[in-house]
């Protein structure tokens, strides 16, 4: 194991700040990204917490991403929100959008966002808990780059691809799910890699097509979708629908313009926002059978999806402090030396 | 191999039409849903096929549906529309809102249709595939009854339900998707019963929720979802999106509603449309892109996913004939009788 520290959460906060701004954030920048990436640690998702701001600022660092880029929100349809992210990072981007996609759905009942030229390091699920705190039910998704083969295939065509869900639920928190459509995260093969445990078949392919349960083999080449023929077709309209539909790239045209430097992907994202009030009118009647559902689910012995996340937040909150990674808190604090 | 015979295209849709309108279906009825089966039928998808129309025949026998139902159209909210089906089935709901669904989407960038009360046993892409027709991206979704455990669990809560995406594609025909959120369909375990084979590891669960392949003790048990906790959200998104969400069933409500009768399953639909004219003017770098993922996925050996139908289609039309089990159209003839 390695060695953890324990840093109460406003210390935290203050060095995540302080590593963006120290490295050519502004302070609505920093702030975004730094909400963005604490959210994910506060709810023990270290591989998308204070870890991301690594390649966050190394992206800025490299000339790529712009620290200080003024997203511009257009109003491009009665049901759809443009943001151009100029070339920033997306939590930002998704802020000041986020308005005015609450503003029409609630007018039309559904309406989309879709963010461009965008810089993507950060998990979804705080975008569509941010729909669902305005009761709204949230769709978000974003291709990446290609290292996954389609179903049947032999090289990576998709990106990781995540999709996440939240549905609003009276006097608690929303349900929630945030997957890659991708058999494992990309994360996890290299941490395979890095500690030479095997990969579990059906999670990759070696750089010939052929299935390997070699880690290092995999990154040489492909991971698998999740779910055969029917995850990969829904990598496939998560491709379109947050690429081209959107003028934006698809996770290999991604890929190209990273030119090999292996920094933050480059793309955009599509954000689905419906209002209950707009589909049925009888609130108590949905949120019944919802709940319903979910007890469902849970009185069988199954999980909801964000269960371990909702208790770590939890866990958080009550102790006040998260337990991180020691040589990580080292290595951001030489980033504001 | 059970006995075939060859039947003309035209004999066949009068087959089809005869069927339903000496069943109880008015003259629209009987002609939506002949075209939606006859459609399936010409792409040798015969589970829904004209074998369907038994069981429709069957809903409306019983005093179930009606086959009379005049849908009501509602212009609910600037980018929704709705559709009460009355309790008639659900392929003419689909028509007459989908001059609506198109115009909003065309007017707003992205709409949505929320068919209530209707009866449903015909597959989603014939739906989406006409939206593609003009031009725009189509999604559809249902439950259906109760047949799938989530995954973790061990009982029945979630439907097959289903999930089509269509895709428009310049001078060809759509990309197009449609598939249960189950691992197989339910028809194929009812198949492997009656053929005494054994079911694949990981389709379903005996009565006690314990692993089975043996296919009878399946279907007093549960089927389980594609792709793990994965393809259970998924199948958690669905039931919520096009159940509680449009103020109709979940497929749990709608098998509690069918009280064991084994009729069509009655509940709700959602249909998104996106118009990409909305989102990106640029038409050209669209298609370059969207074109370029396909020949990405072909290229190196994998499947786009309705390749095998199209090649039926292509098949059946250049025949003028399609081959169906003879017993079946012996079956149909006797409810003209």
């Amino acid at each position: 194991m390695s060695e953890t520290r324990d840093i109460p959460l406003d210390e935290l906060a203050r060095l995540a700040h302080a590593v963006l701004r120290h490295n050519g954030f502004d302070a609505e920048h920093s702030r975004a990204i730094a909400d963005t990436v604490l959210a994910a640690e506060h709810d023990a998702c270290h591989s998308h917490g204070i870890y991301r701001l690594i390649g966050i600022v190394q992206a800025c660092r490299d000339g790529l991403a712009d620290g200080c880029a003024a997203p511009d929100v257009i109003d491009h349809a009665a049901a759809v929100v443009k943001v151009d992210a100029q070339g920033g990072f997306s939590p930002l981007a998704f802020e000041r959008g986020l308005p005015m996609l609450i503003d029409k759905a609630r007018r039309g009942g559904i309406a989309a966002m879709a963010i461009n030229r965008c810089f993507h390091l950060t998990a979804l699920w705080p975008e569509v808990e941010r729909l669902a705190a305005e009761q709204l039910v949230g769709l978000a998704m974003t291709p990446s780059h290609a290292w996954v083969a389609p179903f049947g295939g032999k090289r990576g065509l998709f990106g990781t691809n995540p999709l996440a869900f939240a549905w609003p639920r009276p006097d608690q928190e929303p349900y929630v799910f945030d997957f890659a459509t991708s058999a494992i995260a990309r994360g996890d093969i290299e941490l395979h890699a890095r500690e030479d445990r095997a990969l579990q078949p059906g999670w990759a392919l070696d750089c010939a097509g052929a299935p390997t349960t070699d880690a290092r083999a995999a990154l040489e080449g492909a991971m698998l979708p999740f779910g055969g023929h029917k995850g990969s077709a829904l990598a496939t309209l998560i491709e379109l629908v947050a690429g081209p539909l959107i003028g934006d790239l698809t996770s290999e045209q991604s890929q190209h313009f990273d030119a090999g430097r292996g920094a933050a992907p480059f793309h955009g994202e599509l954000i689905l926002a419906l209002d209950p009030a707009a589909f049925a009118p009888d609130a108590t009647d949905r949120d019944v059978a919802a709940e319903r559902l979910f007890d469902g689910i849970v009185e069988q012995g199954a999980r909801l999806p964000s269960q371990r996340r909702r208790a770590a937040r939890r866990q958080t909150l009550a102790n006040g402090f998260v337990r991180v990674n020691a040589a990580l808190v080292d290595e951001l604090n030489r980033l504001i030396d």
